[in-house]
């Protein structure tokens, strides 16, 4: 047995709420497997601008990077909305990312069989003579650089050119970047389905054309995972058509945003899927759901906590090296719809709503 | 009745095939209402290349820009996809758009009620106690910045830092850029549902703040238009959970190119969306089908001849003020798959196959 910091960052909106599920999911699991939580809360994002004027404050910082991990729940709302940028929640977001360095952003996208009904794509499409199975058995996992690439690029920001205002962002990936993250990806293709799909742009981009050879390059290490390449555009339109070609999907950060954000769909709910940011080894990652803060629903009871339980199960399995912790978890999840429970997000004729909590929280969790 | 000059650009792979069909069903719908058309043929793209080295002749820009109106098929093919990229079928097609200043690309994506179950989405699904229709009677109109954004900013290329490979590109956009291209999409949505939904990253991104600030100003022009401001991740993401909120949807150069792409998928079949890129008042438009150049099923009278056609109707229509030529040509277009005509990539259980043609291609058209 032993004891592992977690700093919690629960941030905005729906983020307490399902903060306090997720806790209390990840102190009985720990405790069945004999493992103990500590945990540290910090503010980030809205919470800490009205805290501290500062999105990502130093103290934060701090806890943050003397953690095992950092469980974050979710940042903004409307009442941050008119602030000038360098002073959004967002803002402090992709610095406590930069600042962990983290990375890798792993995004699965999985479709449960007991929620396939919620997708707006069908389970099979008739195309010509073919059957196509569309959503069923999905399983991707979209592996996203998250500290590189436009976000951070520089040279970035307005000038004044011919009389008119410009604005300006820089592309840029370095090969050592491109090559860390491809060493993920590649990583996870071989403890999963061996096929993986390389994301960009290179028929236009410089920028996407060094990201090719470099993972051509790595690919070279790993001779059984069968390697493809695919523009931005056509993986936009394939992972609608025909979902199930995907195993892991390696790519940039503002690409990954993109198509993690449409991958989400095809599971019905936002409201179910996490995500890990890992860092280099020994640093803590980030452990946090796909989903927003959903400030129109905060605090009446009614989010959907799931995504932030399987986040905490992402930790115990990729941050904390504790896989029965993380099954337990999971299995939570799973024995929570099996039993019919939903929240209004994933609702389906015949399920029912959690019972009322005693608590704020929804307690259709386990 | 008048004489309209037609560059016209047949490309590469099932390009000449469609340019035969839809030349004639353009000469037909011409002749019903006294309106001719001369062709000059001129090669681009790999054809280019194989013919003299260049995908972009000075011969083809010359004609191009002599032109009342450029009709484009689609370019390239594995044969020409190891060459360096400023020799590739693509960048000839970057130079077309780039030297008739053709910076507004309209992508229609409409699902049509006859291949409603073509499409992989639901026409339906449950959310919470609303029943939401998903892709029946989707009429979008995304206008795509064609000229400027990451696809020609500077600086762009290789360097070498620190001992290592750097590639980098540059997302610009001036106010007068993004001026013109908002004017565009607001008359667009005038004519249309009055609503517009500009699509960008200003959460993050320098040249995303100026695309909003210009959007919000010409804005005021529109009173009666109501704006919407999306960030891309979640447009890619509505685009499908609920397609039917978007009306006309601006934005930039490659957040068009990958929603675009993604909004095709919604209408079952890329074979059948046309597009529209143009230039400034008095300068020849550029009319083409989204889809490429399916180098697998070239020659085989396989190809759907539907987007080509209806880029005919898009070139009549907004380049050469000839609506009722555009009405004669949409109609036939109509007729074919009310008639059951079906290629294979659209193809239903109770249609039937276009009856083999006396030439090469098909004839499941008008
Ligand atoms: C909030 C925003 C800055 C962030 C991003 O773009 O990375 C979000 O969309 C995400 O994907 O985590
Ligand atoms: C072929 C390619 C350069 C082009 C683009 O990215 O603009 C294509 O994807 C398109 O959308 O017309």
């Amino acid at each position: 047995a032993a004891t592992h910091n977690i700093t919690v960052l629960p941030g905005d909106g729906i983020g307490p709420e399902i903060t306090k599920v997720a806790l209390k999911a990840l102190t009985a699991a720990g405790k069945a497997e004999g493992e103990d939580f500590v945990y540290t809360e910090a503010p980030i994002g809205g919470a800490a601008i009205d805290a501290t004027g500062d999105p990502y404050p130093a103290s934060t910082e701090e806890v943050c990077k003397a953690a095992d991990a950092v469980l974050l729940a979710c940042i903004g709302g409307y009442k941050w909305d008119s602030l000038p940028n360098a002073q959004r929640p967002e803002k402090g977001l992709l610095r406590l990312r930069s600042s962990l360095n983290a990375f890798a952003n792993l995004r699965p996208a999985v479709v449960l069989p007991q929620l396939a009904d919620a997708s707006t794509l069908k389970r099979e499409v008739v195309e010509g003579v073919d059957i196509l199975i569309v959503v069923e058995g999905v399983d991707i996992l979209i592996v996203r650089e998250l500290v590189g690439g436009i976000y951070f690029g520089e040279p970035r920001g307005f000038k004044e050119e011919n009389g008119e205002r410009v604005g300006y962002n820089t592309m840029v990936y370095r090969e050592s970047e491109v090559e860390r993250i491809a060493r993920v990806a590649f990583d996870a293709a071989m403890k999963r389905g061996k096929r993986l799909c390389s994301v960009e742009k290179s028929n236009v981009l410089e920028v996407s054309q060094l990201w090719k050879d470099v993972v051509i390059r790595v690919a070279q290490d790993y001779p059984e995972v069968e390697l493809s390449h695919m523009y931005i555009d056509n993986a936009a339109m394939q992972l609608i058509r025909n979902p199930k070609y995907f195993d892991v999907v390696v790519t940039g950060n503002i690409f990954g945003d993109i198509l993690s954000d449409e991958a989400s769909m095809l599971t019905g709910s936002l409201g179910m899927l996490p995500s890990a940011s890992i860092s280099e080894p020994g640093k803590p990652g980030i452990y946090e759901p796909v989903h927003g803060s959903a400030p129109d629903i905060a605090g009446q009871d009614k989010a959907n906590p799931l995504a932030m339980v399987l986040s905490a199960a992402m930790m115990c399995r990729y941050g904390l090296n504790l896989p029965k912790v993380a099954d337990r978890l999971e299995a939570a999840v799973t024995a929570a719809l099996d039993a019919g429970y939903r929240t209004g997000d994933i609702m389906q004729p015949g399920c029912k709503q959690p019972r009322p909590s005693a608590g704020r929280h929804p307690s259709g969790s386990p």
